[in-house]
């Protein structure tokens, strides 16, 4: 058991260890850039030795999440991290011995994800991702309500312009991805709005209305993260400016309290004679 | 009388109930899917079902906002609700009957419109579409200024550059929407601004001035809004704070003047001895 | 001499009528109308009767310029206000007689501007006008900086790309054309970067760098924008609250140095005894 | 030694002369003119006079960063300044002679950075630049970030559409390169997302989350920066303000401790008697 608490103590260390954090940062960098190699066809006939690179990392990766792990007083302690869990489940993903050539494909996406463990080891990119995810619920309902337009215009869209251009308007599906595109004004006018225009010459109020909602709604969105921001600074900032001026206010009070209090006895003394 | 009374409470109970809520969102989805199912053309064949769950939609919608309107004490406190004429039309303008066979797109685009009522049931969409209204007026005026520097540009190019291409610069309704294009950036050197220098060297001065023009009321649009946005803030900030702050100063100046006073006192009891 | 001062004050009535000053925005608009119609070609049956709109259009313009130069009390201050030159200038600009048949489209291009009156004629797009001449000054180096980094961009792209595309490259003007091309990201990668990577594999750093620099220099001037605006904003605020405050504490100070002489005298009096 | 120090005075005084640095900042609009018109073929008969004209800007410049040099104390402090630095750099590197004619083009290259000389003459320039510098390090995490949402949607691409064009998804770098395309929206769709979604018709997933999770980045970095200069300005102004009005408390609190002193005298001389 004392030995158990020894060697526990060791693998904190290790795991605390600048060194050891650099490296493993630089074996998920060597993991992701043998990745990227193996996109390149000239690679093909480093195959073996590539294989056994990625061996090599797999297996290292599965002896720092278990040094990690051991490290822990408890394993559920382990497991309350959401970075860990994260960390854990890239790791066991690519463990899947997959030995099917159909399925090497899978195998190597696997792999990709790999390279997300850079942002659990950096505290920046973590803090990064931990405010992209705070923001999701915000922007939650602006994505429903853009849908939602999407959806109207998708199907208008579908009705009117379907004879047109099946491969643009065939359905809600195919228009809501052609509204998409014209969303990001790609080719909007020369490759979809004219050729609409030359059956229908009024779509370009279908076109304009559409273009026009959209910048509406994502404007307000910017201004409404921007009012949200300011608000949440003000009060913290009220709040921290307040409890000074509120504690010397009070000091002040307290004082002026003990004066009234002072002139008082000093009436009561005049009094009595 | 007193039976009346008794139904418009069931039926206000009802319609706050959670659950009758969540259904009416959901026959609003299935609505919204049975108008995008028909965009497909392999549901033809499903046409009668089709026909039939489009009318017990309608059927049911007619229910819910008679339920809804039953459940009001007056029925002109019920129209006073913008959101409740905003159902009560979509509703009732999806019950006119279409027979003509002609008039069937109108009725399918009627229909679409059914989706809107996900926004007037859903609170945060509702307060997001207020937000929306209230900033078209703080809009309007820069939404004119934009529309004479299309207009001045429009009338310019149509006269410059009308024998280059009337299929671009043919009117001023023609110009004008190619200036659209040109200021969402579409094609807008490509297939716009080169083939004109062919024949007017300097057109690029004429489109860039347009470009720098836009971009430039743009930003200070936006330098509008979010000054204006920051100035209710602070506004409000100051209102909230100074409350606090102002009543805090006012209670310490009635003390010092109870001081005063107590002072004169003891001064008129030493002139008088 | 005094009907003459009678004769000013009917101007000055005249001129600060409600329906005379609709009246005059309903003629802008018409002779806006007439510029926009002039550009269809089926207008040139009316020519005749356009002829007689615009004519009348001129001499209502330069009526109403006399009466606002008559109603001033001197005419030097009619020309101190910049709105009423622009306005000036606009009216005489378009009086000049061009018979030169070859001369008619400058006329037309000078009647367009006579659009541009309705910005000096109504307040809100005058205060808007003013914004944004304001946030010139501001803007100008930003846009001097960028000048550069076209400037060098354009001159390296025209020694190393001169040979790709003449077309694109051909000269540091052509150069820094296709540059903004680039900027606004029309067709830049299918149309400029692909090309010239087919001879020059490494181009890709000299775009890139060029949209990266690009992009940080306009994020660069928006939030120094939104800086220099609340700054502003601030320091309107310290000194509205500022004051209010500012001001009950010198009374609060004031009242307590009231405390501090009557206590004095009170002190004398107890020592004379 | 004497005649050494009224020199450097004399160049100190050149230095700063007015007309002395609006003459540099002539040579070197000249020099950037000179730049320009090379890339013009016509000035390839002026070839002659062009080069008289480069050697006398060349000697110029030396001759003007001599006077900077021998005008400071010491020459440690010149090369202290980092604008020194970099205007040193650019002169020197202009210097180098290069006769081999494959040379000419870097030579000509090298000449092109002098324009940048215009950024360390004029100061509000420099406050640009400088704040540009600034946001470096704060951009950096949110480029990495990107960084490895781009080579994990790179592989990804790679892996799946290798096959489709080979010239968009090759290999990882190719790949990158196309999504970059697809970042800024040019041809996305028409020349990227449609081919592809030929062979593989859920690809639309692929590119559509791809398109969100930048948006998303950009606007969450977006925030930040408004959210960190909004911050510093809340600190200064806090500092600003409070000091003012803490140094306002304070007096009070001093003058009304000197009326607890006062009181306490009183108080002692009647209880004396």
């Amino acid at each position: 058991m004392e030995s158990m608490v020894i060697w526990r103590e060791r693998l904190e260390a290790l795991r605390a260890n600048k060194w050891f954090e650099a490296f493993v940062i630089f074996v998920i960098v060597m993991s992701a850039l043998l990745i990227g190699a193996r996109t390149y066809d000239e690679t093909s006939r480093y195959e073996q030795m590539l294989r056994w690179l990625d061996h090599g990392i797999t297996l290292f990766f599965l002896a720092e999440i278990l040094i990690r792990m051991a490290a822990e007083r408890r394993l559920r302690d382990f497991f309350r991290n959401g970075w860990n869990v994260f960390d854990f489940v890239i790791v066991v993903a690519s463990l899947i011995p997959i030995d099917d050539s159909e399925m090497v494909l899978l195998a190597r996406l696997l792999r990709v994800f790999r390279v997300l463990r850079l942002v659990s080891l950096i505290p920046e990119l973590r803090v990064l991702m931990g405010a992209l995810l705070k923001a999701i619920p915000r922007m939650g309902y602006v994505v429903l309500l853009m849908f939602i337009i999407f959806y109207i215009y998708g199907a208008v869209g579908s009705f009117l312009f379907h004879e047109v251009d099946a491969g643009l308007w065939g359905n809600i599906s195919i228009a809501m991805l052609t509204l998409f595109q014209v969303a990001t004004f790609e080719s909007w006018a020369t490759a979809v709005l004219y050729p609409t225009m030359e059956h229908y010459p009024w779509a370009w109020i279908y076109f304009l209305s559409f273009i026009f909602l959209n910048a509406f709604v994502f404007l307000n969105m910017m201004i409404g993260i921007v009012l949200e921001v300011m608000q949440k600074e003000n009060a913290q900032f009220e709040l921290e400016t307040g409890t000074g001026e509120a504690a010397e206010m009070a000091a002040l009070r307290r004082e002026v309290s003990g004066l009234t209090e002072q002139l008082s006895r000093i009436e009561q003394k005049l009094d009595r004679r």
